[in-house]
């Protein structure tokens, strides 16, 4: 059994749970010519494993339809993050999704799902990770994301890489992860231990709503923000990546965190939808 | 091997180097009547564990005369907050100091060094906690400190408890700790994640520069604020401590994180020491 088999819930399905109306809504609108991207901030999935879970759940999809935070985050550092050559090694606080996608763009990473991390801190340890002799010198980025094998050895790994210097880059901020009906530590929660170790300093973040994640989908897409509509169940992460993107339209759907139209009505709301349905399937006709 | 025999610096000693007329001042304080009591942040130490690090540096020392953090925390869990019964367990992130002095004042707990939370989170622990069939229902307080054997399991159990209701209190807000010449995850970096998860909601500390230590001090040798001096290595906690509890001195020692007087001297600083020296046995005639 792999945590990534929890049930999570959002605009597409909950759990195992496709929401009604879901494929025919989608292949209404690509019948309709519209490009279909799949924006997801779950940093523990690459494309690969994502595409693999939306035809599970009967739902075509190609890879490059699926733009999650940790291919973000990769895109970012090998094409735009100038590292010299001996600090192009990337720390990973998270799970395979991040690996994955950093392989893709050829970076060198180390940590992660690393099974030797996947222990207890040692006296030992102390001394060699103060002295550098444990840190690999290559190290010019420390990029966390959701980690479900986060323990105090790792967090003392990222912490010596960060105060020499390496930058501090975060898959997402979303402290929280829905699954099971509940709310569970999310990626945001593994960065925070650092932040505060920092002194306040946050990571750069790569997931909705950062706009480094929608500059990445417009890189590779060429699509007029105009006439494009982002749909989410996030009024924080979703709506506002849309709203800060510029796109034509914001449509909030409520079969995930945002349970009512009255969560954005009211004086002094910032970010509301420019439409709402009550799920995604409402699209049809 | 224990990760509490790590190097450690400070007042006294820097790992097992004790510094030079550390005895030999204490033994002067003493031969002239005053009360010495030493007081600690950290939370993985118990009272008793301290008495035995002091004397095997050869600094006699009585169990009372050990003030931590875990035991400040115990002392107002205990004596001054009031806990339906059907509410009065503790959700333990941290090491066995914390469930030492919790036991010591009849506090039940649970979480901790318990070797059931030492383990990668499973698909089905999420049903289990998110339903609440997990959770123990007398859980009235999540208590966060320095935790060697964090893991994401621990940190979605806090959690739940703190979502329910649970009060939300941490040993100390030390971000880092000092170790190896270097700075490692401290008891405040613990919390940091339980914070975020709480949008930004901080734990009641019981450490320096808390001044719940301070009256827990008080409670028990009824001393005279005016008469007494705080000696510490740390503005931020020890030398702070000591201005806001209304002490009648401070004194900064050079042997732990602060350097040099430096960072204390120009305009607009706040946490300035009544006086300083190089080390403690400076002391000494």
């Amino acid at each position: 059994m792999k945590p990534e088999k929890m049930r999570s819930i959002g605009v597409l399905w909950s759990g195992d749970h496709l929401f009604e109306g879901t494929v025919e809504t989608l292949e209404m609108l690509r019948s309709k010519g519209k490009q279909v991207v799949f924006v997801t901030n779950n940093s523990t999935k690459s494309r690969a494993d994502y595409k693999k879970k939306l035809e599970s759940m009967g739902i075509p999809a190609s890879e490059d339809e699926v733009f999650g935070s940790s291919y973000s985050a990769a895109i970012y550092i090998s094409r735009i993050l100038s590292l010299p050559p001996t600090q192009k090694t990337v720390f990973v606080l998270g799970e395979s999704g991040i690996e994955t996608e950093l392989d893709s763009e050829s970076i060198p990473h180390i940590g992660g799902t690393d099974p030797a991390y996947n222990r207890i801190i040692e006296p030992s340890d102390y001394t060699s990770i103060a002295s550098g002799q444990a840190l690999d010198p290559s190290v010019g980025v420390v990029l966390a994301g959701l980690d479900f094998h986060l323990n105090y050895l790792k967090l003392a790994y990222a912490f010596a890489y960060l105060q020499r210097g390496a930058k501090f880059f975060a898959t997402n901020m979303d402290t929280t992860l829905p699954s099971a009906g509940s709310l569970f530590p999310g990626g945001g929660a593994i960065s925070a231990p650092l932040t505060a170790m920092m002194g306040g300093e946050k990571p750069m973040a790569f997931g909705k709503p950062s706009q480094a994640m929608m500059d990445a989908i417009e890189g590779k897409f060429k699509f007029d923000r105009k006439k494009a509509c982002m749909v989410g169940d996030r009024l924080d992460t979703d709506i506002r990546f849309g709203i800060e993107g510029g796109l034509g339209g914001t449509l909030c759907v409520l079969t995930g965190v945002t349970k009512s139209e009255k969560e954005w009505e009211g004086e002094g709301k910032e970010v509301v939808p420019t439409a709402w349905v009550k799920q995604l399937g409402d699209l049809r006709g």
